[in-house]
Formats: C-alpha cells, structure tokens, sequence
C-alpha cells in the first residue's frame, strides 16, 4: 500500500492522542515515527509502532511525562527522563545541548531513566538541521556477548554522528553489533540471508541466517573485539554523565527501560565559514568516490529514500498497516 | 635484552636533546614512548622511535615548536601545532581540555598542523589519571579503502575513550581498520598470520598475511561498513573542528604532516561521588566477566603489562636495541 507522509503522521498521532499523549508531545513522536519510515527505515519507524504501544500500554512508557533537571554545571547538564517517551526526552536533550553549545561551544547532556530513542539517527538529522556537529549514543538491554566471551551481558548501544551539509548532511548511525536488531528483524522477515555473518547459531557457530541469530540472541560486535570494547566504555559513560542505569543494570528490569543517553554538540560555525566547511566536506566525499562511485557516505540513502518517498509515497506492507489500523 | 623503564626514558631523551628539543619537550616525549614500549605497544613506542627522528632530520617535526591559540569560545578552542611534535602539541592540547572541563563540566580542542601523537590511548590515559572522561581522535593519511571500493582513500583514524577507575582505568583506542598498521609491521615481524582477516592482497582476496596486506595498502575497516563511515565522519569532524586538514589534503602531502586532531574531556566528579561511579564501573565489569572470566576490558592488558615491565624490566629485540644506540 503506498501512504504518504501526511497520511502516516496523521495515523500516529490519532493514535498517540488516543493512548494518552498530549497534543505537542503526539506531534512531535509521530514526525519522527514518520520521518523514519520515510526514510527507508522501517525497522525503527512503522514496524516498531506497534510495540512502542504496547509500551505504553503496559505503563513502560508514560506519556506526557517531561525531563526533569537533575544537576547543571555551565555546558553540562544531567535530566531525568522519568521514564517518558524515547523521542520526547531525546528531542529535549537534542535541543538542550545545542542550546549549550550555543552558549559555551560546546554542550554535553546526559539524560537518565528514559527509554528507546527509536533512530538514532533522528538527532542526529535534527542537529545538523540547525547547523550543529552532534556526538550522541544509548545503551541498551543487554543483547550482544563480548567478543571472546559467550554470555549476552553487553548492549548493543548505538552511537550517532553528524554535521551540517547543503546537499545533504552526514547522519553516521551505528549500533555496535555488526547488524541491529532492527535490521535482523526486517531481514528475517523478507526471508533474506545477511550478506555479512551477522552472528552465532545455537549451535555455536557464525552465521547470516537472522532467523538463527534472533534465537541465540548471540549477535556478533561490527569490527569484532572493537565494536566489542566500545559497547563497553559507551555504555559506561553513558551511565556516569547520566548518573544513570548502565545495561548490566536495564538487563534486571521487566522490559527494556530506565535507559542513558548522552547528547554532545559543537557549534561549528566558529570554526570556519560555511563556504569553507562546505568545500572542505565536498572535497573529502568526492575524494572518496573518485573510482568508488557506488561508495555512500553515511546519511546519502536516507536522504535519497526520503526524497523519493516525499514525492511518491512510501509503500508499506499491507500486513503492517492493517496492524496499525487495529491499534 | 631486558630494559628498565628508566634505561628507556633516558636514552630517548639524550637522544631527543641530540635532535634539537629542548630538555622539557624532551622529556615529555621520551616519557611517552617509554610509557609505550613498557605497556607493551612496541609498534608506537620503541619500534617507531627512530622513524620518528627521521621525521626530526628530514623537517616533518619541528623540535621546540609550541602550539598558538587561533580562536577560543568558552569552552571551545582551536589550536594550530605548527608541526611541533605529535606527543607535545597533543599532551598540551589534552591538558588544555581538561583545563576546560574543569571551568565548563566540558571542554573541547581542536588542533591542526600537527604530527602523529604515536598511541592515542596515551592522552587517555593521561585524562583518566587526572579524573577525566575523555573522547579524542585524530585523522591519518589516506590508508584504507572505503567499504565496497578499492580506491585507498580513506584514514584509519584512531578514536580514544578513556575514563578513571581506582583498579585500572578503561582505555579504549581503536583505529578505524580492524587492524592499525603498527600492529601488522609489528605482526609482520614475528612472522605470524594474523587471528582474522585484516586486509586484502593484491589479487583483491581477503588474507591474514600481513605482509601482503602492507603490500597492497588495503586494510579492512572495523566493522566493514561501519568502521568505514566512521573513519569518514571522524576526518570530517576533526577538519571542522581544528580548521585543519581531512586525509585528502594530507594524502597530498610529501609525508604523514599536517593532521588534524579533536580533544573532548568531561568533568565526571559533578555527576555521581567517585564511590557511586566506581561500584557503577565494577558491577558492569564483574557482569561482563561473569562466564567469561576471559574477556577483557579495554585498558586491562596494557595495565597488566606495564606492571609486569615495571617489575622485571621489558624485552626489546637486540635489533631494534642496537637501532637506537645507532641514532
């Protein structure tokens, strides 16, 4: 069924409105739910709706629920998220460094007791939408084991990177393991194998079959002991700026909730002009491609899939949107 | 032959003074390699000292070159290194952050014109020392294809994320490939394969030989796709944020000169009591290790190792022993 955007943005806030969500609030999670399925990302946009009811449903989730200020030191700041919703709380944090780092050049927000920020690529995109260089990153449920270990005791807590461009910002959005669950889930669900091994079997042995690797909950860290030990030290920190739950702790909870988060921007303005910041990046890319034509920088599908589908319409599977229908 | 630290520390400050440094730029630098060489990073401390004085003769490192504030904005400064020495300009630059955070909760500098600062987890764990959490990193010449082309133009780009803990502090520094090129000449050299694949050889098939792979000059990024858009992002980042040069601009140059570097530390003590921080940090470490008692955090064996070292003294190769009393 091919749905445009408005169409999405309406269905989700009737629905937000409808299970308790303020006006504002239901607006402004429903733009991103919709911004990201139209951009391709299905795993965290229309597909994830359902559940991120059910979150509220079962009181994980509170709607109308606002950050609350915990401690503040110049650039520095720490909030409660009270276990609002991921994307209002992120929103807020997003905002709040870049008004930070408007004031002292650099901003740093940790937000503590929040939950799934959905993509996390969307603050991304927002920062760099207001001209800011942003550094952010979650921790997770524990849902990846070590490298050269075998017990699933770290998450897979993705980190996001970005800065401002013309055409086109650059949106890095990275879970530490090789594939996100997101995608294992989607890939499942389309009957592919990962074209990469994604993780181990029950069997104790590497495989692409997303089927297998969503049994085990073994999925393999990207770059091996590295994407391994980053997980670690991002958790970590995530957990001291926020003073919050590290995934050791979010693994005793019910569900996946009480999560950290950190929120870094740089106002990059002071640094250069935009016409040298905007050559210096061109320069780079096209360097990059120069006989690599096909090589993407991080951000460029996004952007291409959300273009086509502002102007086309998106085509969600019918199975999807009737599950939404029902909600 | 077996060393002490001091015999070390010693002859490589006789021989920078030799060079043209002055006495405390001299010891600040032959600390650092002798810290190195006794945490067990032959390939960025011993190994590479006498390149590194090549780098003296031939005009690429300027001795006794201090870096110039360009701009400052609170909590925000810009640096120029003025080919000063990689160790120097990136110790003072590190200080320089921490001064930062202490007024700001953050504080971030960008450097440029700077030399290779040898292991980057050096600053991390000067930062951690100090109480720090500290995220840095530094771009390269061009020395990795992007994931899915050929073409080497990408750096590795070292990222380092270091924060304080009473029993060994956490150092996380990973290039970009999943193998750094110390590594492979280091590897080279004792002749061993590496454990995975690290690269490709010149008939563009994966191997773990590394001699083929510093033949090619095709190393693997971390990650494949992911280490690649994260070298990507970093380069950008660190030009932007230093005024500086991206790995294309440096890829031009007559030799590795002129990179461009990000130091961001955070003042944890205003955000949980150092009690708080550390029973947070040793939960999460006990529960990774929990079934897994092999696994290590990142820090730990350079820990182990430089306690080892420290007592009995470290094993240099005779070659790369009689190499330094050559210079």
């Amino acid at each position: 069924m091919i749905l445009d955007f408005q169409t999405l943005q309406e269905k989700f806030r009737e629905l937000l409105i409808k299970y308790g969500f303020p006006p504002v609030q239901a607006m402004q999670i429903a733009d991103v739910f919709a911004e990201t399925t139209i951009d391709g990302v299905f795993s965290h946009g229309i597909n994830r709706f359902p559940r991120f009811i059910g979150d509220v449903m079962d009181g994980t989730v509170k709607p109308g629920v606002e950050p609350e200020l915990i401690q503040s030191f110049s650039a520095l700041e720490q909030w409660d998220g009270k276990q609002g919703a991921g994307i209002s709380n992120a929103i807020f944090c997003a905002d709040r460094c870049m008004e930070l780092a408007s004031s002292y050049g650099i901003g740093c927000v940790g937000l503590r007791n929040t939950n799934h920020w959905m993509r996390g690529g969307s603050y991304g995109w927002r920062a760099a939408e207001r001209g800011f260089l942003f550094l952010g990153w979650t921790n997770t449920l524990p849902n990846m084991p070590p490298w050269g270990g075998s017990n699933t005791v770290l998450g897979n807590n993705p980190f996001v990177m970005a800065m401002p461009r013309k055409d086109g910002h650059l949106v890095l959005d990275m879970a530490m393991s090789q594939y996100s669950f997101g995608k294992l889930e989607w890939q499942k669900r389309t009957g592919e194998e990962l074209p990469e091994y994604g993780g181990y079997n029950l069997d104790n042995k590497l495989t692409k079959d997303p089927a297998e690797i969503l049994e085990s909950m073994r999925i393999l860290p990207a770059g091996l002991w590295k994407g391994s030990a980053l997980a670690l030290v991002l958790d970590l920190a995530a957990g001291i700026i926020s003073g919050g739950n590290t995934t050791r702790k979010i693994g005793e909870l019910k569900s996946e909730t009480d999560l950290s988060q950190v929120f870094i921007a740089v106002d990059i303005e002071r640094h250069m002009t935009p016409e040298q910041r905007e050559k210096l990046m061109q320069e780079t890319i096209d360097h990059m491609k120069e006989n690599n034509e096909q090589v993407r920088y991080p951000g460029q599908r996004s952007q291409r899939d959300r273009n086509t589908h502002l102007e086309k319409g998106v085509n969600i599977p019918d199975d999807i949107w009737s599950g939404i229908l029902k909600l």
